[in-house]
């Protein structure tokens, strides 16, 4: 005789009729089984049993057993019975055990990532329902690997609008962030049989890391005051600079290297790989445009949501040669990688101006920030120098020789999670080293902003 | 002077005052310069003037321009005043030019894409309003390699309870696709020493490709009437099987011989590569367990949603051997690569139930196609034995000797989509051809399922 069905504790919240009543048992009954109040291996009532129990159709509770023992949650032995699945569910582990267990800092100044709290996650949801609605069907399928057409279409006028790009939808792929489309570069040329790409004297390692994975070396180009010095190209097969903005130095390439380095691409037949990473974020100056727009045949542009959205998107693109869109589509793997509902979301939110308004109103956030940095470091700390202010998310702060070590040391005493600029420095750079900081104003929420500064003033010299 | 306002042709909306009145100015002069009704070069009045005549502060028309430059749609040089943008916006392209040429079937019959129609969008934006609302600031950051804790955790749950899967959400990676995975899985196999993969007499020829690329090369494995013969693994390092519903033949790995290949890799350190594309569609049957649950030290489970729900989603995941995790995981170059909100969103679809109701949904639809197909042939086609039709998106239809080639051609001419079984057998395959059909029944939506069954039964002999 099975347990009564009363005594099994499982609450039935049930419609007296229709395709609800069984939706509706077969849901509370999974619930049961998943929280574990019907405890592995217990037999249930028979659907007679059941039915009768409950005052309704015996077939109601035959079909909602049977939906569950096709999900696995019950299982149906001849002789034996329904049961609670015996398959152990593994009980879900909070999350926080998951996460890489790194001690998390009271103050985030590192560069590269933006204010989180600041994602437009209403005008996104916004743009994601119209977008969503309005997609044909075929979009859902295997796409284009280059990425949806809506998608490089609103970057193609964005791009020209904004950055001075000059392309056409064709020649974009959307990837799945810089690293991603640097990767493919990589591969395409070190399949071309390039050995060396040109980097800057100050960057970041994971990108050269990315390079090296492919097969090819990495040699820095000098830096002085007017920023990267591209006169030692002539050998590389190609060169990755960050020309709008240099990281982290924060300086633009100068007007006649962009002009030298273009002429090397032409004379060479060498690639210019364009890391425009925070291109819309200019405050005292009309913005640089992209070197691309000097010369679309010899350049590849990468840009990114990283920085004017959130990372977490993983949506950047690259603006490709038209002689490479073939070669590089395929080092891609021939399939779409990005979520085409975020691709269509992200369009619509181009489209529809919601990308310009968060760009405009992160920009005056971002500005705001700085101000108070540059005020808060003038009144507190006037030994340090500040540089590369006029742009982007982070700035330089020069330190008196000898002392970036101890500082960031007594930082991460604080608390206070900060790079020096010795990080970014190749580690073949001929340049000679700067003590100094790279203080990344986009990370902490507005509500720690003065907190941080606080922080960081009472560790400078 | 400059040309009237009101002859510029631009509609304001403008609200009476407040921030809202800045706004709606810049919104409208964007859409005019946009939408080309402020041609480039266009000379806009005067601040002073447009206050004037829209009654409203100077201010507000300055700061409106101030941000239209900023955004590049204007420009304002000294002297000559404020114009619409010369820079050529790249006018939207409308997506079909840019969709690969390929002549479009009336009725698509190749396997492998899902009825996109039945994609569940509207339980899919309430999953995502949930996930996006809730999700912790630190989601949108640069992320766990492996994907979210949040999926992998309810993914370990699901695969637990659905396909036997055993493992931790530690153990699971999320990739963008089934593809996506096996190459890092090839370089990872590849970087071990490993220089051959067997493989099945039949499969699909891209995953093939995949591991060529990274350096393997494939064997093919005999196919008998209980399935691949796992007999000849001696000297493979891994081995990529569907195991659940052999793709395409559609049978399931011999019990004995799931045992054989589970041996093997035990005695020889080799590595089982499941394929498991399609687990959740069973019509006749108990649920085969994956593989992966009888030796989760020398089996990677790969699972999709490609078929459960859809391509465009590009989530898929892995389940791996503890020893292949830090590996693997650095093969994939160190980020996450899919986006997280997609990612929350499949978290929360899986635990909230719709996933589950999702699935059955679509067993019921997929189920009643294949019923009909069973009578369409049965009734109209005699001569055709179908085969592999217990469970997935597609069955085999044999053909009469020396017939396939001949009925893919009429399959053509007619509008039919078709794949003959020949194109997904191996070259090296030993196996006697057959002749034969795939048909995938998933593809076509409800309202075209009837036209299409038709049109198939018009070129069967």
């Amino acid at each position: 005789m099975p347990k009564p069905w009363a005594t099994l504790g499982v609450d039935l919240h049930l419609e007296p009729t229709g395709p609800g009543l069984r939706r509706g048992l077969t849901d509370a009954l999974r619930e049961a089984v998943r929280t574990g109040r019907l405890a592995p291996g217990t037999r249930l009532p028979s659907s007679r049993a059941l039915a009768a129990d409950l005052g309704i159709a015996r077939n109601t509770v035959a079909d909602a057993y049977a939906d569950l023992v096709a999900e696995g949650w019950l299982t149906a032995r001849q002789g034996s019975g329904t049961r609670a699945a015996e398959r152990r569910v593994v009980p879900p582990v909070p999350s926080s055990t998951l996460r890489p267990q790194s001690h998390r800092p009271a103050y985030d100044l590192r560069p590269g990532t933006p204010d989180l709290a600041s994602f437009p996650r209403t005008e996104w949801l916004k743009a994601a329902r119209r977008a969503i609605t309005s997609a044909p069907n075929e979009a859902l399928g295997y796409g284009d690997p280059r990425g949806r057409a809506e998608l490089r279409t609103a970057l193609a006028g964005y791009l020209a609008r904004a950055r001075g790009v000059r392309t056409d939808p064709e020649r974009i792929l959307v990837v799945a962030g810089f690293a991603h489309g640097l990767q493919m570069l990589g591969t395409v040329l070190r399949a071309r049989g390039v050995r060396t790409v040109a980097v800057e004297s100050y960057g970041l390692d994971v990108y050269e890391k990315q390079l090296t994975t492919t097969g090819l070396g990495t040699a820095p180009l000098p830096f002085d005051a007017l920023g990267t010095n591209p006169e030692g190209l002539t050998d590389a097969g190609a060169v990755l600079l960050t020309p709008a903005h240099q990281f982290p130095m924060g300086v633009p390439l100068h007007r006649d290297r962009r002009a030298v380095v273009v002429d090397w691409a032409r004379r060479t037949g060498g690639l210019v790989l364009e890391d425009d990473y925070d291109g819309e974020f200019r405050y005292d100056r009309q913005p640089v445009g992209a070197l691309q727009g000097l010369d679309p045949d010899h350049v590849v542009y990468l840009g990114t949501a990283s920085k004017s959205l959130a990372p977490g998107l993983r949506l950047a693109w690259m603006v490709l040669p038209p002689s490479l869109v073939e070669e590089v589509t395929s080092a891609k793997g021939g399939v779409e990688t990005c979520g085409v509902l975020d691709q269509l979301t992200l369009a619509e939110f181009l489209t529809s101006g919601a990308y310009d308004r968060h760009v405009r109103a992160s920009r005056l956030r971002y500005r705001r920030r700085r101000d108070t940095l540059v005020e808060a470091l003038a009144a507190q700390a006037p030994a340090v120098h500040i540089t590369g202010i006029a742009a982007g998310l982070h700035a330089v702060l020069r330190l008196p020789p000898g002392t970036e070590q101890s500082v960031v040391q007594a930082a991460a005493w604080q608390g206070l999670a900060l790079y020096g600029l010795s990080f970014f420095r190749h580690e073949a750079a001929v340049t000679e080293p700067l003590d100094a900081l790279v203080v990344g104003y986009g990370t902490p929420p507005d509500h720690a902003w003065a907190g941080a500064l606080e922080a960081l003033c009472r560790v400078l010299p």
